[in-house]
């Protein structure tokens, strides 16, 4: 599997994001992605309790995933008719929903204001041949939460996020890809947040299963990331340590 | 708490281990040390299926700390009359026995054969002011290890190891220390091992609690690394985030 991550700035403007996620969908496909990771709220811009659930949104980021040819993991707030929350949705090459994923660790007074968390239901499907995983940011700095996902059978853990600490790409995320064996795909924003304040820390990456590096973006550049993860990569590193078989859930004590 | 970890080479001779641990312990008091971190089974020398428990072992590592005056996690084989197994003591300053935790992930199939692994029992104790958890080896290389010992109230995890393979603490022990605010101290062999034919690869390292690296020792040098760590570090990498409490423990499915 080919998967690209993107690395951009979203603005207020949804049209805009919109047309943005269309050329970087468009970008991939040419480049031979098979998935197209983008960050988290991208469509409306991250900025929890001034955006909203928009039921017209994913209809349209689902047929620019169409008309490119790619498949899509695409971050949007959702609302099921008690709250609002923030979701990841996989939307396969021929525009088809997959499935939608709701952020279960919420980050934070504004998120925690605006948003309600998931329950943890995990998400995983199948996208060109392998098992593709979500998580939304925060998610992912616990180990629970992609252990679950590889329990559940990912071999691509795909993470839109909007972050301002370049740490967690860094420490964090080769330890996820190493110690479940899945890749792990991390779309960050760029640029100026909507606070007017913090700068988004870039840091886009993508990590094999064995904890390399495959790419990874700058802090300050907007583009695309490209790196391909197959059958055999992830066979070669379970067959190093399979973690999630030499585990030995009967002996934890996380209550 | 100045942490020391040794990172030395073990011989089939028990006798030689203990003047070379008397050796460390003498020079990490002189340093200053509050706790002094040793390889696997160090004592013996790491070979299963030719090391056996042996009750005076432990006696003797206990008065050298006191004669040190330095506390002391050691490795060694024990027989609780059934099996042997591998397991880590804590020694306090004045020789008194902290308490012994039992490996819980045994490594491959010589482990396998020699010893019987352990329950997960928590091992967490009082040492120099901060609370001192214990793993050896391949324990720390599972999240849900580190996670039940910072649970259980941990500020440092203390790991005795006996590895090959660099990137477990190159690429691991960062995350196991950010990802729970705990300091992390792994102390390996260094050298040829005992089968004849690998190589440990050295590389023992302190991490803080905010996931940097404090000390780290090269792939081939014997020596001690030393690190202070306070409750000053813990809190503030606390504050930042609190992974411990931002836990949602009732959405994971770790089945």
């Amino acid at each position: 599997m080919r998967i690209a991550v993107a690395q951009e700035a979203a603005t207020a403007d949804v049209a805009q994001n919109l047309r943005t996620l269309e050329r970087l969908a468009e970008r991939a496909a040419r480049a031979g992605a098979d998935l197209l990771v983008t960050p988290e709220l991208f469509t409306t811009g991250y900025d929890p309790g001034r955006v909203h659930a928009d039921p017209s949104l994913l209809p349209r980021a689902a047929e620019l995933a169409r008309r490119a040819g790619v498949a899509l993991v695409v971050s949007e707030p959702h609302d099921d008719g008690t709250a609002e929350s923030i979701t990841a949705v996989v939307v396969d090459r021929d525009g088809t929903v997959l499935g939608r994923y709701t952020k279960t660790h919420l980050y934070g007074p504004a998120e925690r204001a605006a948003f309600a968390p998931g329950d943890g239901t995990p998400l995983v499907v199948d996208v060109a041949g392998l098992r593709v995983g979500v998580l939304v940011c925060f998610d992912v700095e616990f180990p629970e939460a992609v252990r679950a996902l590889a329990v559940a059978g990912a071999d691509v853990v795909a993470v839109p996020t909007a972050i301002f600490d370049p740490d967690v790409a860094r420490l964090l995320l080769p330890a996820r890809a190493y110690e479940n064996r899945v890749a792990v795909a991390y779309a960050n924003h760029v640029g100026p947040a909507a606070d007017g304040v913090s700068t988004f820390s870039g840091g886009s990456v993508v990590v094999g299963p064995d904890g390399r590096v495959l790419a990874r973006a700058g802090r300050d550049e907007a583009g695309l990331l490209l790196a391909d993860v197959g059958a055999a990569d992830l066979r070669d590193a379970r067959d190093v340590v399979d973690y999630v078989r030499e585990r030995r859930p009967e002996t934890y004590r996380l209550g």
